[in-house]
């Protein structure tokens, strides 16, 4: 596709839902565009704020947040983890922010749900960034094996994500590889997720 | 605390955000007050639909609802999973849903963050359901091992939370030691869960 054909395919992709839903859940998506302009701190305390409320396994809240603004040192060493791909995007960000969780309890136990609890997280996240404007696009292409020592985790900590975070820049300053994927993806259909008291998949055979 | 006393609690617990969010953020809570009437399936399948729109690592979607609407046999099946402090609230509920994920890529290796992207499903389904005026509760307190026969999941998929959905019921209605803690939660100040730079805790000693 052109360029041109490219940025129209934007704003064809079919999300419309199947069943009414709030128009925030639709309109977010997980753009590459960014400015590059630093994130205000105030701005990004907002969209850390939404994700401090979110639901967890007997409030446990075993998300933490560590950030790098860009302009600062920090911000080359966290990009230094993400995969080249990655990489090459997430430069422009205002910021890049870390989703770590504790997969300990309180008590010393294993915590059951903290992945599942920072997703939480990370989705509030996601919103409070999508309702003042901004971009966030969670990363899972880094090195999971330095990122602890990079991070400066203690024992304990697991890292989940990196966060690009940012104003919304011109897409058609992408290269033409990133360009093409510069668009709202698809979802499987609700019949492909949904099953009424049991699972019982489709037996082959 | 008296009945009166824990209602008026509710009431009173500061939910203000620190920094400027959406109201969705803090307004909705774990209640455990459902009114005992069942759930329209075109009410539950807008509340999926939310969580179909959740982001994932390469849109993976590795989530996966089982259902059981109240008045149905599978409905007892899904409560029996539950440890019996959590069976004594969501017996009330209109529906109750087993969020599941596939622990496997399509191309057979583990999937890095089905855990994390099942929890952002979860709070996309919470949020709508608040908007509906549903209440919607994640339950960890479940039987993990049998979970997986009762939903009659398959090989790869894990189960990660039960979550009771319903119209709001009378708090008042609710036993004593359950009313005590009908009141939304608070979360740590976000200056304990946010670092820049480095996760660098106050290193003891």
């Amino acid at each position: 596709l052109s360029v041109e054909e490219n940025i129209m395919a934007t704003h064809t992709v079919d999300r419309a839902s199947a069943h009414e839903i709030l128009p925030q859940f639709t309109a977010r998506w997980s753009s590459r565009a960014f400015a590059p302009t630093a994130l205000d701190e105030a701005q990004l305390f907002r969209v850390l704020e939404a994700a401090r409320w979110a639901p967890s396994g007997s409030n446990t809240q075993p998300w933490r947040f560590v950030y790098a603004l860009r302009g600062t040192p920090e911000f080359a060493r966290f990009l230094e983890l993400m995969v080249p791909f990655n990489r090459s995007w997430a430069a422009h960000a205002g910021a890049l922010v870390a989703l770590v969780s504790t997969d300990t309890l309180p008590d010393g136990r294993p915590h059951p749900s903290h992945a599942f609890d920072a997703g939480a997280a990370w989705m509030s996240l996601a919103l409070q960034a999508h309702a003042m404007g901004l971009h966030a696009h969670a990363i899972g292409g880094y090195d999971r094996t330095a990122a602890p020592a990079a991070l400066g985790l203690p024992a304990g900590f697991a890292p989940q994500v990196l966060i690009a975070l940012g104003h919304p820049g011109d897409p058609a300053a992408l290269p033409a590889e990133l360009l093409t994927r510069e668009r709202p993806s698809d979802r499987k259909p609700l019949s492909d997720l949904v099953f009424r008291g049991s699972f019982a998949p489709a037996q082959a055979g």
